[in-house]
């Protein structure tokens, strides 16, 4: 069970009363972007698990070493967000279409001698850059190696329910098509196929993650999402310019990077917005720390907490030249725990407010439970700020400059 | 050759004034920290190669699939981001005291399990409590596997020179041992054997690395390291408060957290400090782009591009369904350079001042090179701020709560 937690902070009660608002707008479908609120409600007929998927995933985990992700941004940061967060150090899936660089696409095909392999396309559209011209490429690859009738059932595509680029490439090459609904934004969307597909892939209980999400009404969960969303706001309001969320297990960092892209892309706009970091700790202590303690004081920390449940204890040492004997026979994770709350402590001295998430233990119903609260407080958040946080019109600046480049 | 290129800047002639007495100032011994200087000569006796240190990495590259490096901060990112530019997916070192995680300690072991491996340990004092800790397990884990006797040839601790816990424990167990020269702080070492031990191991040729750090002095790098701090403190002046640093090749991520610890750890104190952020593009544009384009008008940009000199081409469709046949038989590596010039002009559209960095073909002396240019520009950077860019007051509070609440 998920809990949030606070300190004193001015104003607050004001940003509650807003938070409500917010929520009661979101909840009305009549708020900036409520034509993308599909994720929403979890246990809408338009979300189950769609048919196939299921059967799909077990057929590339059998039949595959590896199958290649090819996405950006929200076709991509979800799925490998809980990928690494339940099955760590994952071969099974891997992710390309990320980048435009020729190396890591020549490094991939490397890596795919001599094994087995599958694709899954996670694009709306299937016109943009970055995955298209890998899909081009990996493609090619899979017709060369399996002829192209058997490659034809090694091809999944995630994409719009009609029309695009996309579903024209999977009709004509016979390729099995999943959706992501309209009303479902990229950055939203890691409970769809769009997520769910290359999650099955990897091993993950599909069920179980959205049962997690799925719960979500029913508990207290709601209530502390709009708490967390006004604190944030609130602070924001007094001069925190940027929040970072400060992750303790190694496996959550990609969390911290889909985090960033929920609310960096649904906040950041009409020239305000708070700027999201991730701080991988206690590896950033030994480096942001010292920004974090001394630096400007303009920005709050938001402290992620998670028990891995590792029984791993530490050893005791005959000479104890480093003098940690005191901690032989203890779990990393209780020195993790204290990890955190002394950087909370050095922190709050040093004027950075300090939110926490305790996640608990993160299975799958629990990183269910996670996103979809990290979703329903960003859009709660924006809709406090004013913003709508359904669109992205700044990324579209780029994707212009690159056509017009090209 | 590295070449650094910017836009028109307010007051940039006042600040490139003040950088060259920042530079002075650092030439002189007579400022602050200029007990930490040992790095900012690469052909100085003390910088040599260690005897020894190219031999024993040959050792453990021949004699184990896998060598555990821990270390941590300035003890662990500079090796690792060099490894990643140079060894992409290098399998043959791994990383670990990074963090409190008792289950990234489990999987390493598990990862072990019927693979031949040897320890590095790279910690100045040995009672840094990640790394600590770490080294208890993966000790014992050694010893379980080896025995004591043979176990002690396949661990290598970079120390002090003179005493500390560290030098203790390679002493009572006959490791080898490599040094950090006392005036070379933790996130400026990665050109010492800190950084260049498991950099060697990893099959990079250390010699060349070097070289490139040797020749900075005789080309115009220190003039264009002068110009870069210059442009980020007279942007700092005029109210950009962060720094993206924007990369445009996956294998630079770790590049961008060693950029992230030297600056944020070395500026951000005294309640200032640019705010290091960086960004892995284009997957960020995804993302993170969105804030960058219309997000707070608070920042700057620093585009740091690297040719791959990768040949892979764009295929030619037979349907063009995505449109993008008028690429075909493209170098990926061209269009990347073409989405770092639209994304230039988008966000200066945006009102996002955008500095370059053109690192040219990163190979080993071109690494070398980079690594020394952005020291360099930091140590005078922080210089014009007024700051002492190379102690770290703020991690030891966090230290102090940490040793109180154990």
């Amino acid at each position: 069970m998920l809990k949030f937690s606070k300190p004193e902070i001015a104003n607050y009660d004001e940003y509650r009363e807003k938070a409500e608002a917010a929520y009661r707008l979101l909840r009305s479908g009549t708020g900036k972007g409520s034509e993308f609120l599909g994720w929403l409600d979890p246990d809408a007929e338009q979300n189950r698990i769609e048919d196939g998927l299921i059967e799909t995933a077990a057929e590339f985990s059998a039949n595959s070493d590896i199958t290649v992700v090819i996405g950006i941004g929200g076709s991509y940061l979800g799925a490998k967000a809980v990928i690494e967060l339940l099955v760590p150090d994952c071969t099974r899936v891997v992710f390309a279409g990320t980048s435009l660089s020729g190396s890591a696409l020549e490094r991939l095909i490397k890596r795919l001698d001599g094994k087995e392999f599958s694709l899954v396309v996670v694009s709306k559209s299937g016109t943009t850059t970055e995955p298209a011209l890998a899909f081009r490429v990996l493609e090619r690859e899979l017709i060369r190696r399996y002829g192209e009738k058997a490659a034809a059932g090694r091809v999944a595509v995630v994409t719009n329910p009609e029309g695009g680029a996309m579903r024209q490439i999977a009709e004509a090459g016979s390729y099995r098509i999943f959706t992501i609904p309209d009303n479902i934004g990229g950055r939203y969307s890691v409970l769809s196929s769009a997520g769910l597909l290359p999650v099955a892939i990897a091993g993950i209980d599909v069920l179980a993650l959205r049962g997690g999400s799925s719960g979500f009404a029913g508990s207290d969960n709601i209530s502390q999402a709009l708490d967390y969303a006004a604190a944030r706001q609130a602070l924001y309001a007094a001069g925190k310019k940027f929040e970072a969320l400060s992750l303790f297990e190694p496996n959550f960092q990609y969390f911290g990077e889909w985090f960033k892209q929920l609310f960096g892309e649904s906040e950041g706009k009409d020239g305000k917005g708070i700027l999201p970091v991730s701080l991988n700790l206690t590896a950033d202590l030994h480096s942001m720390g010292q920004y974090m303690q001394d630096g400007e004081r303009t920005m709050f920390e938001t402290f992620l907490w998670a028990d891995s449940g590792a029984a791993l204890t530490v050893p005791e040492s005959a000479h104890n030249f480093d003098g940690f004997n005191h901690l032989a026979g203890r779990r990393f994770d209780g020195i993790n725990r204290i990890a955190l709350d002394a950087t909370k402590a050095a922190h709050t001295e040093g004027g950075v407010p300090a939110l926490e998430i305790n996640a608990g233990i993160p299975d799958a119903a629990g990183v269910g439970e996670l996103l979809q609260f990290f979703m329903l407080t960003c859009g709660v958040s924006g809709y406090i700020s004013g913003v709508n946080p359904f669109d992205q019109p700044g990324v579209e600046a780029y994707k212009r400059n690159m056509k017009k480049l090209m």
